[in-house]
């Protein structure tokens, strides 16, 4: 039997910070394999018409959504606050295409979480390469992996994940896929886990 | 010690129906005060811009709520299924003035579950009097009560109940409310519960 559960997060995303934190831990207490999936929220909003993240459209969910967080954060013991040296969300591009070649070399656990705690612990700039040479050093040669990250095959490969969460309906981040069923948002978490355990596949 | 949750919720939205099954029984199970808050989302939605559910609005969305509540509602032993006969989200504004009046006289739990089950389970129109009086059929004095809902005093309750919710920074249903603290959507209850426990005040 083997059951299986992609996460599709997003690097700008708040609610995916804490939800990359208890992904995979949650996942190998089930026995589930786990597929980490970046992609891109930005071309998905596009898609309905939003230009920058719901969280500024709409702003008592913006205000709420710093207050949830202060509290998940909280209860995980992950520090939280959004920056005030640029603006939210972060240009993730970089980071996602970088997590990409993580989640095909089995790093991406590790440089995920880094770079995270970087962006919503001590609010770091992502779309700076100091940045993520910061949460790749000691993960795997930061030299190799951005050299790897600016070549054609990379960007083209994230947008075919962009285009593969399109397809599959998901709309936001992060969102857990097992089969065709998609659980959105962190707190499906454990909804998700149920499901791969009773759907595994023989 | 008490500690007391208010359960805001929209007889139009699909998502505050398993949460009207679940709340009073898990709250009578914590040791909870639970304030039943049957407000109406369209003016809130409307201050945003929206001129309908944003499962309408944004289709990906729309399909994912459908079939997350087929799972919800699954596993909670409640039928659902969303309307053919009529536009969704329906018209709940007289249904809203009924709960107003139970929330006062301490019927609005067989009243909200009796008519969600007509809404979503039976697929009844809630904008019909017939429904509403289907959904108080047994629970109060149904006469008395929908000429009661019609009066002055009545329809400004609600909208005073509306304009608590905006300044609560209430922007979707269900929400759960402990003191200042807000927990968005039926999968926070837990939290919420956990929250008024741990703040109980002396």
């Amino acid at each position: 039997m083997t059951s299986k559960l992609e996460f599709w997060f997003e690097y700008a995303s708040s609610y995916s910070y804490p939800a990359a934190y208890a992904v995979g831990d949650a996942c190998r207490a089930a026995g589930v394999e786990l597929v980490w999936k970046p992609f891109l929220l930005g071309p998905i909003f596009a898609s309905q018409g939003w230009n920058t993240s719901p969280f500024n459209l709409f702003p008592a969910k913006g205000r709420y959504m710093i207050r949830d967080l202060e509290r998940i954060c909280g209860k995980a013991g992950l520090p939280f606050k959004l920056g005030e040296a640029y603006d939210w969300p972060q240009f993730s591009v970089a980071a996602a295409r970088i997590g990409l070649i993580g989640a095909r070399e089995g790093w991406i656990e590790s440089f995920t979480k880094r770079l995270y705690r970087l962006e919503f612990g001590d609010n770091f700039d992502i779309s700076k390469e100091a940045t993520l040479r910061q949460a790749l050093d000691g993960v795997t040669d930061a030299d190799r992996v951005i050299a790897e990250s600016r070549r054609r095959e990379t960007k083209d490969a994230l947008r075919a994940q962009v285009d593969e969460a399109m397809s599959a309906g998901i709309f936001g981040a992060p969102t857990f896929r097992v089969g065709t069923e998609i659980f959105w948002g962190g707190d499906r978490l454990a909804d998700a886990l149920d499901w791969a355990v009773e759907h595994a596949e023989p």
